[in-house]
């Protein structure tokens, strides 16, 4: 649902329009603003609560502070794509090139929604703390999910354990680079994106440009097909 | 040269190791390391002085100020890999697809090379801004030299110009990557990343792997007999 436009920077009074947010998603989407903004550390939380047009105090019966914010918004970019994964790796249909092919669609659309970029949040110095242990976590299994989707695909299968860790590497960084291109007002299509990167990704993890555009034909009709 | 080891986060005395930099680098250093762990806004030209071990009047007789000094960083993380590219797109030899694989090669090593992870600054919100314009033109050359090197291989002869944007777009993307990889302590193996990185880039370009292997192989032979 889109929200009422509104000005960015500035706290909103209290007779501010019905953005349709609960409490708890104004204050991780005043969050999210400042944090992509200012940064974590000249991030205050009265400025949070302002932002989001509640006092202070109320905002404690929501998150326990500035740290809670900020771990939430980290395990919101990868929680979704690691639930799926965990799905569609216990799953045998369709053919593990087109989960691959599903995974990474679903989280490279993921990285590129949302009026905020959270994945720049990665690139905080304090992201890397083990207070966000929790994060740290979620990613990596995503990560090994990847590995394991590629191990099961023909090409994996013929690939040893280093050259296997290596292309999910690769795989998982270029479904992750829409977070840089993000930056750029000149990048392609953000509607056609998702797709275009799955396909990408499967020729990238060694699949032969006509078995990778098979995979993303198999992926587009599980799709359409209403399946998740 | 390695430099000697030194505490991060304070000023260093004037009696500091000799770290065989000149002033320039020094200072260009000491922003390096502030503005990536705490921003640009939040730190000081004279911040940035004290931890290059100078006076803060000194400073400007090597930088206007923190702008420059912001925009000098930038810059240095596209200038040479645009001046690679633009040697490389006026020659005939190698062949384009391994010229395009010495690019990429050449690319990820500036971007994973030094002490400072200085692609991060690409996700400072002040990196947008139009004073640093000079910057994004370079930026944008690259990429476009991404895409003309592509356009020349036979794989890129074949496609319409939206798909030869795209595919120009992820091959980039895929490069940038290790920007964000940096953060990553379990990330492969720094040395053999940027000849993985640029395999993997042509087979996303759209090269059988097959093709790919092999303009990998001419690529290293190339780069093995002294050339560049």
């Amino acid at each position: 649902v889109p929200t009422t436009k509104r000005r960015v920077g500035r706290p909103r009074a209290d007779d501010r329009p019905d953005t349709g947010l609960s409490p708890r998603e104004e204050l991780l989407d005043a969050a999210a603003a400042l944090f992509v903004s200012h940064g974590y550390a000249a991030t205050s939380t009265r400025a949070i609560a302002e932002r989001a047009g509640m006092r202070q105090a109320s905002m404690y019966h929501y998150f326990a502070g500035k740290e809670d914010l900020l771990a939430t918004l980290l395990e919101g970019t990868v929680a979704p794509s690691l639930e799926l994964a965990t799905g569609i790796l216990g799953r045998s249909e369709p053919a593990a090139e087109a989960r691959l092919w599903l995974l990474c669609r679903a989280d490279t659309a993921l990285l590129g929604a949302g009026r905020h970029n959270l994945g720049a949040l990665y690139l905080l110095p304090e992201a890397g703390d083990a207070r966000f242990a929790s994060f740290h976590e979620q990613r990596a299994r995503l990560k090994d999910a990847y590995r394991r989707l590629l191990a099961a695909t023909a090409v994996g299968a013929g690939l040893d354990e280093a050259e296997l860790t290596l292309r999910a590497h690769l795989v998982f960084g270029l479904v992750e680079s829409v977070i840089l291109a993000r930056r750029e007002s000149a990048a392609p299509g953000d509607a056609a994106l998702p797709e275009a990167v799955a396909d990408g990704a499967l020729r990238l993890a060694g699949l032969s440009p006509r078995d990778a555009a098979r995979a993303g034909a198999a992926g587009r009709k599980h799709l359409r097909s209403g399946a998740s």
